[in-house]
């Protein structure tokens, strides 16, 4: 006699094995599918609990291979209740954004936050801590061989992080070749990120082992990785028609991944990798493919063996749809029990986010005094290096000499100019550059989000507006503070490390919006005006960046000073110390 | 500069990932491939050594993901000196066989005995010591979960072997159970072996967890061992045109793997996975298909991520042909380095097989009495439980009451009649049974090869010159010998553990087609007659088979004496003792 949980009968199932769908029953038995069988159940099932779909669609659960959580500012609570009921259940999550602020201890919090989810979350270890090196910018601690193999002992750790920083494999970098040699030896994958290379300086970043690429935006580098062996993951900018044409052309598409990177908040409400289903969908991929690149072909890519179909012995992790991507799924079952109907997850208590690491600290406080642009007072005329914002869409930046006047130390702007401010997060350092094009005419932001290392970044026309500013992201213990007229005029609080914030995620989107819109009226130019502004200081992408340490061509490695009298004169890498404080 | 140990130029390229070959280059440095690229190679490359190929085609690797190397009845270097010149360059072996005649230590030694060859070769921990059970045949040991977690700790151990026994699955045993929880609990895959089972019955036994299926014989089964998420795994026996085309018509065959699982020593001359690829292309399936099933795909299978491939980071195992499949290889490589050349191993020390561990024993000796029908010596007739022979090609069998007349306790068999033989190896039992239509019409043959158990079997017309063949066998320390007219007239010795030779393969073939000739000049029906006695206690397979403690049903899993009153009065399993010594 047949014995179940649960039976679930006039179903169709979605075959991600043989990319088909049949009408059948499933049997489920201490959260694990035992029965997978097309047609009607025997009669002599006993079940605790019968299900019949009437003939609706039974698909896995999404499986996102590459990930940051910390892109929705929210905690993984509030994540998982935002992104079960869109059918995801279960993501590799990259933690480099908390890693860089409080290092391995922030790791360990991630993956503790993690647990008792109605989401299977795995951990990559990220290998960006920091993005560079501590020369060019402060994190808390540096991340090497002996971090991963002492991470690589969690239970849910299966990869090290996107390997970003291709120069330092080009050249053979000690501490980045010693942790993707530990990486190797402790059975993680190893995670890749290669937009700029191709022909041989990609093989020889691959001969790492690196074993995937989500930067792909072209079909010619489709091609390219899928024969050098490497797991080509798309996500919402890379699914163009023209590569999912690429991607319908090969013979074998068992290493084509749908993955989300990063998901601001206010995208969370309408989906998650739903959303990169239905694009992919959209942009040309057979639904069936579509799907299973987001369900076995993660699960098998990752090594999880027992996710990612509806087969005997799989995890019950499954959406119930009346279509394949008819995305949000009627419900959502997680390990055979039903966690989300009809967009919301069930009420249940879950675990209540513990607290972060101690010893996070935010700079300050500050007066108008920290945000002089020449901090020994002086005045006159200075040239500033600039960095320039080249477009409203994308985020590319140039350097331009900019004449600057100072009074007492203080800049007067022009219009189109505005100050930048990057202070370490144990304030033992402090740049302060010039932005052109950024857009903001009046007022100051403040965030304490701000790629890869979160450093203090604060933005604005005056040196008062920005101290108001950067004091009050310091009093709400973190978080992106806009100011106009010397008035805090939006707020959207990160509590937790200046990172996230616990509260329900629909808080957060509320919050996350008025920022944004606070931005824009104040005459921000970019259409995402908060990814804008984290990004002016991730120092691994081009051209020009700001630091704590000062403007960064990241192509070349090396720092410039904020303003000096010729831009020939910057000091190569080593050759600088502290520049502005 | 890229500096190289090997630069490969001027070749094709078998490239599994995009099934596809294409014109380019290869460099290889501290046994990976690092470059793969198409074209020619940049002039400023620095290689120690460059090989213009001339035009001529790589393919990686062989990956053989089910098999046993004692079916070759060879030591692993004796085995991977006669593989690794048709191109196989990794294994997954289940030494099965040496675990059921020296448990633990047996699968240790054989692992010892597989390190510093030409050939990766990756371990299964048998599920089947024994076959069956105890109380149906010896084994010096039985596997339980604590003898799955001790073995998973050796750094080749990849997986759990073949689950066989399916009616211990369907009734929950807990040895069984306990060891494949074992298995999941310590990473490994678990492999499958069930012919007899499919729909629910089917499902119930994946349920486990269990991963692949090799008995597989039927486009049916192909697809619904495909949608129930389980790697199919076709043998030479399963490659038949049907079966590949219902393979071509799967729009996703990454889960599509072509194995050995046996292969007699005389085959091994010809070939290894290489004839099964063959096979397969002759078959229907497309060449690059037939290879990415033999490579990639195996690879991925057995969660090996750096082998299988010709892609950077990827281990340098390769083989050169003048076109795909056209084996043997012109040359092999093994981590870089040239090792087969032109069929055969290049000359290069090997490293000496240990001793196997101390212990093994054989029974005897012996003298005709021990072989006599009725033990306790009475005459008269008896009726015997014959197990009967039903084919020549295929190895099934049945039963039938045979009338038997006895003087002095030996049997006097009727022509289309001979004795059978089983005795433990500790001596501890025996029993002595009758077969028919074996076909052998005089003389005696003893093996210690006698799947699964491997105790010492015994086929003849008389006791005498059973007794003979089974002295001999054991003076020798194991094998097979054939007696004729009191004389032995072919022998294969297997000396370690009764079960392999260290000599070279050419002399195992050579006194291996001597054994068969003889048992076919004897009258022996069967095509393959080694095959068919080393089948005769297999008590796993259908329906009637020996060991040393009776006739097996092997289907109900009980035993029936080899002579009484009734057939039906056979005794359920656990009410029989020992029945004949």
């Amino acid at each position: 006699v047949i014995h179940l949980d649960l039976l679930i009968h006039n179903a169709r199932v979605a075959d991600v094995f043989r990319l088909r769908e049949f009408a059948g029953w499933i049997g489920i038995r201490d959260g694990r599918f035992v029965y997978v069988e097309e047609g009607a159940p025997p009669s002599g099932a006993v079940a605790q609990e019968r299900l019949d779909l009437g003939g609706s669609l039974i698909i896995p659960g999404l499986i996102d291979a590459h990930m940051h959580i910390e892109s929705s500012l929210a905690t993984p609570r509030r994540f998982a209740q935002a992104v079960v009921p869109h059918g995801t259940t279960a993501v590799l999550a990259d933690p480099h954004e908390v890693a860089n602020v409080a290092g391995e201890d922030g790791v360990r919090w991630m993956i503790r936050a993690s647990q008792g989810l109605p989401l299977r979350i795995f951990n990559a270890i990220p290998s960006c801590v920091p993005a560079t090196s501590p020369d060019i910018e402060w994190t808390l601690s540096v991340f090497d061989a002996a971090t991963v193999r002492r991470l690589a002992q969690e239970s849910t750790v299966i990869a090290l992080g996107e390997v970003m920083d291709y120069g330092q494999v080009l050249a053979d970098g000690e501490r980045l070749r010693g942790m993707v040699q530990a990486a190797h030896e402790t059975g993680l994958l190893v995670e890749g990120h290669v937009p700029a290379l191709r022909g041989a300086d990609l093989s020889q970043y691959l001969a790492w082992r690196i074993t995937s690429d989500h930067t792909i935006m072209t079909s010619e580098k489709i091609r390219e990785q899928t024969s050098k062996g490497v797991a080509v993951m798309l996500t919402a900018r890379s699914c163009m028609p023209e590569n999912l044409a690429a991607v319908n052309t090969l013979p074998d598409r068992s290493r084509i991944l749908l993955v989300t990177d990063d998901v601001e908040p206010s995208l969370l409400a309408k989906g998650h990798l739903s959303l990169i289903v239905q694009k992919a969908i959209d942009a040309g991929l057979p639904p069936l493919e579509a799907v299973a690149s987001a369900t076995i072909r993660p699960a098998r890519y990752l090594g999880l063996r027992d996710l990612g179909g509806i087969a005997p012995g799989f995890r019950a992790d499954f959406s119930v749809m009346e279509a394949l991507a008819a995305f949000p799924p009627s419900q959502v079952f997680f390990g055979g029990v039903r966690v989300a109907g009809d967009g919301a997850l069930i009420a249940r208590d879950l675990p209540v986010t513990p607290a972060p690491p101690a010893g996070s600290v935010l700079p300050g406080p500050f007066s108008a005094r920290d945000f002089r642009f020449v901090p020994d007072g002086g005045g006159g005329q200075v040239t500033a290096n600039a960095v320039v914002l080249k477009s409203t869409t994308v985020f590319l930046t140039d350097l331009e000499r900019v004449p600057v006047r100072v009074v007492d130390g203080y800049a007067e702007l022009e219009a189109g100019l505005a100050l930048v401010a990057v202070v370490a997060r144990d304030g033992s350092s402090k740049s302060v550059g010039v932005v052109k094009d950024f857009g903001l005419d009046a007022g100051a932001v403040a965030s304490t989000f701000a790629h890869d290392s979160h450093n203090l970044l604060i933005v604005g026309r005056n040196a008062a507006e920005m101290a108001r500013a950067a004091n009050s992201v310091r009093e709400t213990g973190g978080g992106i503070v806009v100011v106009a007229e010397g008035e805090v005029i939006a707020m959207l609080r990160l509590p937790l490390l200046g990172l996230l914030s616990d509260a329900p995620l629909d808080e957060i989107v509320r919050d996350f919006k008025a920022v944004e819109g606070a931005l824009l009226d104040l005459g921000v130019r970019h259409e995402r005006p908060f990814f804008m502004l984290s990004l002016l200081a991730l120092s691994v992408s081009p051209k020009f960046k700001f630091t704590d340490k000062g403007v960064v061509d990241t192509e070349a490695r090396r720092l410039l000073p904020p303003w000096d009298a010729d831009p020939c004169s910057a000091r190569p890498l080593g050759a600088v110390g502290r520049l502005s404080m």
